[in-house]
């Protein structure tokens, strides 16, 4: 590997680190301002989004052209996994903008109730991501493994707060609006943890070469019985 | 370009064309499913879909293998953008497994009324994937870049279904769990509609070499007006 590649792809790299930063800040930002009912912050959460699709283009962009360079087979899988890595971070600022759009029609009603669940799931759904980076960045699959069961956690919980909130529609035709919206923030972290699940499997497949996607036969041939 | 490599490039392009049959075929069967309150199609549909996640991984194995041996810089724009058209169509395809679902549940109930907007969405939705390979086939741009408003269409009909339903559930309570199911099969067509054109988006890439986008300076600086 030459030194100016070499240089190019620590580039790449620093600008994914870069743009998950913008992407995990979207996150919590978008629930701080659901729970301190606080609209300045949910518009500068949906205006952020700018910034991080602008970084998913020039990260593409750079990608390409490091593939024409690219010496060695493990180069390609690093440059190709960047580019589905900064996809997967672009849809999770998406997930924050639309949280940040239902706060601001959240805010136009009373409170429904303290929220328990979905500050629960934003810190599960956060730190999934933010281990999913870290696993990329030390070249540490067994983390990144470890994150790909507590996506059903996430999604056990998205479920419970669906059936929560279905009750409390019944209970008053008062409550639809509300509960519709929720239930939409409920789901985008719910996706929040799946993204964060695609990327610990990119991260498996550069470090170990293995496709564990779609619980494909490879995942059943890791020794740790947990994916 | 070698004729091994220019044969197995070609080979790559089949397989995605392989996969688009099976992805469209997929949201086509699964609103039959919906209409015709046909479990055993459900079911099918909700199957079939581990033949696209697996084509996804073959794709993804090819198009890496030949990234190693492409010549030309527009072979590499057009292995990067099969795996993503192909990410795309793989997305289309849980879709579908969603909307599948929806209908087992929708089954379990009388039907809310007749079906008029969901059908008429599919449709839009579904012939906008269709032109989008068919643009991607034929090196169409104009075709591809004409796709790209009518997701807009796609996403009204979504919110006006949306505004719709929460006022059956208002209504009546016993309607609300057939509502919150049709809501998720509109926004599964909204999202199909979404990936069409994203794989618009990435044809006028392949061909033109513009990222066209979130709505970047690309697809200001095009001539007709529309994008």
């Amino acid at each position: 590997m030459t030194f100016q590649f070499e240089r190019e792809l620590g580039g790449l790299k620093e600008k994914l680190l870069i743009m998950a930063g913008h992407a995990e800040a979207g996150v919590m930002q978008g629930i701080k301002a659901l729970m301190d009912r606080d609209d300045a912050l949910a518009r500068r959460v949906a205006a952020a989004d700018a910034v991080v699709d602008q970084l998913e283009i020039e990260i593409d962009e750079l990608a390409i052209q490091l593939l024409s360079k690219a010496p060695l087979a493990t180069d390609l899988r690093l440059i190709t996994v960047t580019m589905k890595i900064s996809h997967d971070l672009e849809r999770v600022s998406d997930e924050s903008t639309t949280i940040a759009r239902r706060c601001l029609e959240l805010s136009m009603e009373p409170p429904l109730k303290p929220y328990v669940d979905i500050p629960r799931m934003a810190g599960m759904a956060s730190v999934m991501l933010k281990d999913a980076l870290d696993a990329f960045v030390n070249r540490d699959t067994a983390k990144a493994r470890a994150i790909i069961p507590r996506d059903k956690e996430v999604d056990l919980l998205n479920k419970q707060m669906h059936r929560e909130l279905s009750s409390f529609m019944v209970e008053n035709p008062k409550n639809i609006s509300r509960c519709l919206n929720l239930m939409v923030i409920s789901k985008c972290l719910e996706r929040v943890a799946d993204h964060a699940t695609n990327v610990a499997e990119e991260v498996v497949f550069l470090y170990e070469g293995r496709d564990i996607r779609h619980g494909g036969q490879a995942a059943a041939a890791n020794g740790d019985g947990r994916v």
